[in-house]
């Protein structure tokens, strides 16, 4: 499922600037083959690297593209358009080529994600929605890589519907974080859409809907026999935990075994540790401690790094919506352009907003089973190292199918098992080596002189 | 519009363990009248109010949810649901009764925005869609509040749709920070489906498909000669200024006045001085100066304050994902539940995650054009104040359409205006008056004293 391909005139996800340009391109006679790329700048603090993600819906976006009648009419009123440009709408379709790094590709700074070649005021009109739409699958990609990092093998489920920014964000950071190797996903319609495996509990307010806590338990082991993992924490936590003995004791007597019991507040590791020993004592030691509660990756290594009994993660918030750095630096910026019939490469030059110039490619050495550094060179150079960036579309047709989740996810482990530890770790990472090609370099140096 | 109207399935927009509880109450003949109250735990940082915002879609939602037999059938194959829930699910349609503040209302911690009463599984599947909803929309309206105190009446445009989390988000941004004041936004579709006016101007990438910055500034105003804002820091933006005002220069020859240029890196206060002296040197003191680029409230409090001679701003990233505070603490929680054919107060006791008990209402004092202390007390209390609680459905029908966008925003206004200043300052708020009335008081010392 893609979010937008039930949105009526999914085509006006743009800014109004990108038509206003496209406008001014079909008029000025000058939508001629240009090269954007799409990019993270700058990465967000304490991150070492990104996990690409988001190249399936961009892929059916920019491929599904076309502009309803009612949505030529609604720019029509906008007294704005010229009728040339509106007419140019009315039978538009992406004619162009699309590279791009597969999704699960492990990717850093500068390092172009995407690459669109095509007649510029097509190029033009994708902006806003690739930026969208790339940029929060892989910040979500890339937070929850981290907290797999963290979690060291335990699994960890996505628990963010609630508390992401819109439903369309919900959908996308199920995605991205069982791309980016969580276990599975409370969010149902995500479970359905992308096959994600899914998973649930139960919540205080269950509890709260009896006389007693214990009653409560009973009753949730009654309705779940097979499948029972009881909240402990709406009174007294290890209070609950005794009761979710007795509750077990009882299920076990019925032949089942109790699944577990959620913690989801209060001090998470010293609770753990207190509910395993109840646990173990009333002869529950399969009964499994699932942990939640505002937990990010911080919290989440920290209850591994203390040998915290802990057997499985739930993960919402901080994941959902990325909370300590809620957008990403990422940039769709012309490489190469058509002027007067010739192709030229350009680069902006703003204040700490500069680009790289040229049609470009991502090569990337591995030394023993170790990514070992990237160059960013133009396309088609000969430099040393295998090119992430494959094509996707030419001349607006498909030609390689984006990665099933399933593929990508794999690709994610394989990537992360490949990045180097000082550049994975959560605080202070090392920064991955990332060089020019010899040349791009002679590329920027020129254009530089030019403008000097 | 609504996101989720043209999504299929919306109704699996939930967390599984929602429909696992749904499942248990009905099946336990526990599908008895409960209130659950949506309100937001505690305010982010910084923040001394919030903007209520999201009441039409979740509305919409609620009146609109229904499980489609491809969505009852994928829930069956999950093998965790019983049949009888699965038939209830099938002819499911919301019968209760929903209260909440009309959007644009002003609320602080605690206090319930939304209560809805209903057989306790209809409104424990509510429960991850309302949070969601009311609480994405309600973030960025407060923040966008922010913003507009910090402007200080100049006019603000929403640029944020290439950074939100996901499109839903976009649009949902759009439409709460023009609730909240905003005079309009880049988003195309958001102007078309809600009616904000639509505002942009133009970007790097253009100037760059040109020769020369001049050349570009040229063919754009050619293009948009009364409508015509230039971008004037792709290279070095007093020298971009120049060629504007020369540009400008040419329009005027033609009878046209150019509108703006735009400002969107480096230091904006100091370049938008320098601009202005070059406009105004070159007969330009018509034009206008918009800024943008990574602004949030406190860059745009500092440009206002240091009197810099802005005319309007443009703000994404920070306002579109609240960048500093990306998530409400907003919870959907019980307060009152029928056990055993009584109705019983409940409150949860949870460390740190306390609710209050009882179906309340908030009764808020204005004195001399100023709020002046809310009290949140139970529904039907004799307390001082106007109930800002409104019923917007009656057993599952509409008995009170929601606000219009317009009269939201007319509510806002009004809202902000009468807020203490102290209250709104965007640094350290002093604290708005809210107290218990003495039913909810004595109510919550006799569930403490029975827990004891």
């Amino acid at each position: 499922m893609r979010a937008e391909a039930g949105l009526k005139d999914a085509a006006l996800l743009t800014d109004l600037y990108e038509l206003s340009m496209a406008d001014a391109y079909v008029g000025l006679g000058k939508n001629e083959p240009a090269t954007f790329e799409l990019f993270v700048r700058k990465l967000p603090p304490e991150r070492g690297f990104l996990v690409a993600a988001g190249l399936a819906d961009a892929l059916d976006y920019v491929l599904g593209l076309r502009f309803s009648p009612e949505a030529v009419s609604f720019l029509g009123e906008q007294k704005r358009f010229s009728d040339g440009f509106l007419k140019f709408l009315e039978s538009f379709k992406f004619s162009g080529d699309v590279w791009a790094v597969p999704e699960g590709t492990i990717v850093f700074g500068s390092e172009p994600i995407v690459r669109v070649t095509a007649p510029i005021a097509e190029a033009q009109l994708l902006e806003t929605f690739l930026i969208n739409c790339i940029g929060f699958q892989t910040l979500v990609a890339s937070k929850a890589a981290r907290v797999i990092y963290a979690a060291r093998g335990k699994p960890v489920v996505d628990f963010s519907l609630r508390r992401t920014q819109g439903t369309d964000a919900g959908m996308k950071a199920a995605r991205a974080t069982y791309l980016a190797g969580f276990s599975g996903t409370s969010n149902v319609l995500a479970g359905k859409e992308y096959g994600i495996p899914l998973s649930g509990t139960v919540a205080h307010s269950f509890v709260l809907s009896f006389n007693d806590e214990e009653e409560a338990f009973r009753a949730w082991a009654e309705k779940n026999p097979d499948n029972c993992v009881l909240v402990i924490d709406t009174f007294d936590t290890v209070e609950g935990a005794r009761k979710a003995a007795k509750v077990g004791k009882e299920l076990l007597e019925k032949g089942h075994r109790l699944a577990g019991v959620r913690i989801d507040s209060g001090d998470l590791i010293d609770l753990a540790r207190r509910v395993r020993h109840v646990l173990d004592e009333g002869g529950m030691t399969f009964a499994k401690i699932f942990l939640s509660g505002n937990l990010d990756e911080k919290a989440v290594w920290t209850a591994v790094a203390n040998g915290a009994p802990v057997d499985a993660f739930g993960v919402g918030t901080s994941v959902g919506v990325c909370d300590d750095a809620p957008s990403l630096d990422i940039i769709f910026k012309p490489a190469e352009v058509t002027i007067a019939g010739t192709k030229v490469e350009v680069m902006k030059f703003s204040k700490g907003k500069a680009t790289l110039p040229g049609v470009k490619q991502v090569y990337r050495k591995a030394e023993g089973g170790e990514f070992a550094g990237d160059s960013i060179g133009l396309q088609g150079e000969d430099v040393e190292g295998a090119p992430l960036l494959a094509q996707f579309v030419s001349n607006g047709t498909l030609v390689k199918s984006p990665e099933t989740l399933e593929e990508a996810r794999a690709r994610a482990a394989e990537g992360l098992g490949m990045l180097p530890q000082q550049v994975r770790r959560l605080s202070n990472p090392a920064q991955y080596r990332v060089a020019l090609s010899p040349a791009l370099s002679a590329l920027v140096e020129k254009l530089k002189a030019r403008r000097a």
